[in-house]
């Protein structure tokens, strides 16, 4: 057991704090002979990296990643793939007047009762900056997922405006900043977003994650159930406070028929009529899409004042100034298609183990 | 790795079928010296058992718990604490007709695609009959908490119906056979569930958990979240589709402004303003009141006819008849129950290991 | 983490004490559709229980084993696998006088100062008892393996007094009550240990469990080795106090000439014309003979009055009555056999998972 | 479930091949607020380097640790330490005859089995460089431990030549390069090893390592055991073949009277008169001295030709010239104190969940 690692057979064990030298992981039980080198990993991070457009952080970090270990001649060798990232734009003075305080919505108040220590540069272990590794290690997680398994994620709302699922186009995800599916509600955001970056306040979002092309029968009963693991898995990133599966929480205004999703088999291929189970039945995967949403809370440093206390308990105000995302969603969805790939990738591990080949 | 074990040092591991002899659990980890007998556990495990209202499946189970081991003049040794409850009132027979043909919503199909095998009768080891082995365990992790920590569990919506939060009567929820803590909400869900009871459909609904009394500092950063795991012990209940902490999805919606739980100190005690944050920041608890919701999807056991195939890939049609609850979410509040008491008892120790005592 | 669960993919469980109701395991992670009925666990048990001969306590057992979850027409379902044997022939009473004293030798004093507990009925979860349940999880451990892999135990040397190895027939095993693969020894042996029953004194043992068969690439690195895990298993059996691998001990006296397992290549197939590793080289199998060696203390429970302590602190003598086994290490050779088999089996399904099929 | 982690609440994950760029380890579940600098770390690793006495590799590797995280202000913090060392003087040219043949005694053959790779390399990740990363953690480890555990190793036998245990002296173990507490034993096999290195060939070894001060209670029972844990642990290290613990294999020769430790109370203290359990009763520490040898095989790497075969199964030759150790038990010992440092430490986080401080 250990609070930092992830996973089962795919394991990633992540470390390193915001202002500290450098970040990593360490991703264990990775089948030998995939084609692995740096670039493999960069491209996932550069889609991740902050200050690419003026919605995110204007922090600059190149966040290159090194691999350490777990390579020979471009492939993996089934050994431990330590994978370590720089930090290079730290600046831990634009912390110095948060060193005694308390943000509300941070975890620095938590923190500090339970380790009793205040490392106040930046959020220390509990910044968002640890989700870089959780990027890195995804990008080796799709490589053991192989080319048929197929995650993309989407931000499909931002503060109360969510867009219209009838335009859903994949290939706009790519072509503005939000990765947003919908062409004209990221022209809405564009606006809304601007407005909420010079008011100093923050939005939240909601995204939505897919997997598609995973066998019927990937998937664990009982405690080791996909949507288990999943809702774990993107409850763990910074600022989550909801999951949801196929229809989620519409589920449970469903009559039964409604919510039934029928089967027939034209030309003997298994077909459902509909996908309210979010591909996902008694844990295990049907072959359908897998469907995940989460609700990201709206970014907790704003340069409006907010009431706080201090470490001695004395009532004091903040405001943070420092280099903030005005919506901490947009940054999270290559994390939530990362976590979904560690997921899955574990999950093909352990059916491996017990079922054999298929 | 177990896929039918959950915790990390306050473990449960279950086993059995619906419709086999008898089902139980393993509870490892126990600290020693606690007072347990099977009156403790008994008392949790009748709140749950069928058949006690018109709203529930009428088959007819004792749900008798014996403790096989671990105990010793009446209180835990701190070795694995055996619970075995016998299944008395199983009939296969009602499950003759679908031997062969997969039920929507239910686990039939993916099961038969992952292991191979068609164990029909009822559900096998994805029946909810599982969960009387998790309230169970619940009760002896209630011990583990002692009294301080208290845990209630609640029915907030069935269908689109929910509660008046305003209405809210924690007395109200032993007084109806709902768990609703709104009288009037409990009225009008009567009515409707002998309507959906007797058209043979089902409803969803949404259950609300609460735990009070947990001390700040408990829990864990990073994957071991306590809303991670929380997240992963509601979503591995069988038919739950969302799991939400706090303001959950509807923290997408909210600034940055809105969203911050403001601090105060009156008299040096520590105070939020308010709780959106569901009482964990940073996967830690704050010492407010810790509080998940969980979309519960409709009973996919109804009699209405719908499209499915059989074993051999023939389009047929389905409509179970049996004994089914018309709305599975009624028996899931003491499951959910015992999954936080769960989740927060495996905390305790681990905090306790990792930081020692305060 | 569990102190009662021993494996990774093919996990087991086990729980009960001595002289409570019953004791049994779960077995979890098995592969689905693997034949599996009580007989197949009962002969196993059979070979383990005690009273079968004037050289093992006379404690009469008929450990009988239920299966109570897991298999479905005589097959494994890939769920969890519920044994049950009942305890039978628990007399708590022999042990009323050691109700306060701790024995030498025994766990009493250590478990009494670890959880505050004194459990006097024949060493409650630490007796010997407990490894029937391990034999019963063997049991299905060889059913993962399938009959290629063959693992057989032997009893080597009996107190001072060792097998001439050149005479060395695993026809024998079967022939004496001691699994004594010389005839002679066995012959020497009977002798020795009827004099020492009646001195009611007791002789500690060495025994030896192979496997072959094992396909070479079986196994992990580093902290996963084959020969750290079996090292484990066999430490974990009550009573013994070493374990070596293919050489062992005498490895640190040879010089790296002499312990080097020279590799030949006639007709193709890899050769090696030594097996000092043991069948183990990096933690991973060789394809030869894997060769551990355990040693056995004698049993501590013996009639001579030896000086001990009570609970209040005094000073105090005891000496055991009851019904104990001359020589512990006999009935320990099916247990070593059964842990062998359970290592294998969790390294078999640990291989495919990162390996996949050859 | 990770090959390349030990440990359960104190958890050590080790990264690195021999002739990578960098070897490292993540130390997750430390206790927060131990002082903790690299000098810390540095102290224990100087002893174990290569290349400070002829009777070593004369590798020259600086072994300079960096702490890369988990540290504030010279603190532990509770979050994941990760340590990293450079490699600075591998020479993989070194390497380049035995591209393509397998070392007997090595793991070289089993690795390319297993994972269809052959990273010659110096023995990858099965190299004794990867013991460098047990050492940094057993320093760790020591921090959790606390001063009133003392853990120390010594060399008792190279080759056939024992110590004399009438003599040994604590002292004398920093004196002579081969951690021997008996100087004339050291003397001798100085001569030994000198004429063992110029023949190009090598001696196997014993340790011996104890742990004084551990309270009694510490440990835990049946799978986990404080011997089976150190039994894997010690079996973990590189050319370990043999681990016993206190009488260990001579156990089996003793009778019941001669094995028992019997116990005695003057002036309210419990003690034992002998310590032939090794400090552990049921797995579970007796307050006594905690005392575990192993038995380390000769070095595999000489330069008396072998007869071996290469990665196409021809038959050849091999002769390792290279730098390498004529006894890798000497450097083993500093590594196999880390070993126990670990599991010491994983134990006291693991005895202080379940029970609770004393």
């Amino acid at each position: 057991m250990s609070h930092n690692t992830f996973g089962h057979l795919f394991r990633v064990t992540t470390w390193g704090e915001s202002h500290g030298p450098a970040i990593g992981c360490v991703v264990d039980g990775t089948p030998p002979g995939l084609a692995l080198d740096e670039a493999d990993i960069q491209t996932w991070l550069d889609r991740r990296r902050p200050g690419q457009s003026r919605f995110t952080t204007q922090r600059r970090e190149a966040d290159r990643v090194e691999i350490l270990s777990g390579t020979f001649e471009g492939q993996t060798t089934g050994t431990p793939i330590s994978l370590m990232i720089r930090n290079t734009d730290s600046r831990a003075r634009d912390y110095d007047d948060i060193r005694e305080k308390y943000r509300p919505g941070h975890a620095d108040y938590t923190y500090d009762v339970k380790y009793g220590i205040r490392d106040h540069r930046g959020g220390g272990r509990a910044s968002a900056r640890e989700t870089a590794t959780r990027v890195a290690a995804g990008a080796v997680a799709r490589k053991v997922l192989g080319p048929r398994i197929v995650i993309r994620g989407a931000l499909i709302q931002v503060g109360p405006n969510g867009i219209d699922r009838e335009a859903w186009d994949w290939d706009q995800v790519a072509l503005n900043p939000f990765w947003c599916p919908d062409a004209a509600a990221a022209a809405r955001w564009a606006d809304r977003l601007d407005a909420v970056r010079k008011a100093g306040s923050s939005l939240g979002a909601v995204i939505e994650a897919r997997a598609s092309g995973v066998p019927a029968g990937l998937g664990a009963p009982v405690y080791g159930k996909l949507d288990a693991e999943l809702a774990a898995a993107m409850m763990s990133i910074n600022a989550v406070k909801g999951v949801e599966i196929g229809a989620g929480f519409d589920a449970a205004s469903l009559t039964g028929e409604a919510n039934a999703d029928e089967m027939r088999s034209p030309d003997g291929q298994v077909e459902f009529l509909s996908n309210r189970a979010g591909g996902i039945l008694g844990g295990i995967a049907s072959g359908q899409d897998i469907v995940v949403r989460l609700a990201v809370k709206p970014t907790s440093s704003i340069r409006t004042p907010r009431r706080t206390i201090d470490r001695a308990g004395e009532e004091t105000e903040i405001s943070t100034a420092g280099r903030h995302d005005p919506c901490v969603g947009i940054r999270a969805v290559p994390v939530a298609e990362a976590m979904m790939a560690c997921v899955l990738a574990d999950h093909l591990l352990r059916h491996r183990a017990q079922i054999g080949p298929r």
